[in-house]
């Protein structure tokens, strides 16, 4: 049965932590381009993509759903209704490819948690959607493991930098230029943005493009 | 053939980005805890560890070469006389499993490449150690991908985050004490560090152990 991939989505002012080194237009692009990204992803590995948006919306090759719910409501009213399998994944991790969602969607367990960068939850693959209920606000990932114990369902977790690095911030840019091939590191080039060697660790820098 | 499993190492003052919240002491006890995690990682995963360690050091379970050249000298010298199989791989990459070691050198491509956070490079595996060079300064990432093209040897980058976290600054303890099951992990939570839920991603706390 093809997997329904629900990606939460929010259109206006998004990505505020890049508000210093983008404008709000280009945040908005930007985020475009990576639920872009993501969307081609899921499509190539076989789902059904499904953007929950947080304010009306339209974008290519989706169905889109408005809802003024918070994150983890929005998504717990929806699997209520979800029999099938159902992978609920994050719109701001770009570097996602379809081999990534793949080993995601493949697991034997009942569900599969992809962890993000500092205890978060980027994805969540349910064998049936309606066995589970998300808890995204803190320590995500922990808490998502723990009601995949409750509830006795068996939980792989998923190991994929892909699906890990999400982009919140200057920093996380770096990472993005070096590994982006698709349409929102295409963009962030084009706004002029280029990887850096700084002492340690590699930054951005951005010039005219 | 048994793979050489090549982990740079730094014995005495390591981790000087931790230096705001650990001791000397408690980063030369956590920088040893971390590398006996990357040992067990490599050994179960079928690799023959060799320790090239900065100054004299002794370490249970590993061979230990001592230079004093900088890194990519020092590991090039040793490439030289390496016709077989050799992975270099990162002290403080505490979260590498054998499954995820085991990805990287059962690729079939000449060079695997794992990258590290911010275009850092944490493992390369070479089927032949002598037909390759290492260029650790800057964007090492980019850098080796392009000694791979420059040799004509064929490259594979390794999708992985338990190889992908390298721990350099507080921000990255919260990945290692949320996925950590190794004796790092385990010495930072007796040092008193917690997970701690901030606005947005999670932070790390210390309190008396």
């Amino acid at each position: 049965m093809t997997p329904l991939a629900v990606i939460p989505f929010r259109p206006l002012n998004p990505k505020s932590r890049l508000g210093g080194i983008m404008t709000r237009e280009e945040r908005e692009l930007f985020a475009t381009a990576m639920l872009t990204d993501v969307l081609e992803a899921v499509t190539a590995a076989g789902c059904t993509p499904l953007v929950l948006a947080t304010t009306p919306y339209a974008v290519a090759g989706a169905r889109v759903s408005v809802t003024d719910a918070d994150l983890s409501s929005a998504l717990n009213t929806l699997l209520c209704d979800q029999d099938g399998p159902v992978l609920i994944i994050m719109a701001d991790i770009p570097l996602a490819t379809k081999e990534a969602v793949s080993a995601a969607i493949s697991t034997r367990a009942d569900v599969a948690i992809v962890p993000g960068r500092g205890g978060g939850t980027n994805a969540i693959f349910l064998r049936h959607g309606s066995s589970f209920s998300t808890d995204y606000y803190g320590q995500s990932f922990m808490k998502h493991c723990r009601i995949a114990e409750e509830r006795n369902l068996s939980l792989e977790v998923i190991d994929s930098f892909r699906l890990y690095v999400d982009i919140d911030e200057e920093e996380d840019l770096v990472d993005l230029l070096i590994h982006g091939t698709g349409k929102s590191a295409g963009l962030l080039r084009s706004f002029g943005f280029r990887p850096v060697s700084m002492q340690g660790r590699v930054s951005v820098t951005r010039s005219s493009p």
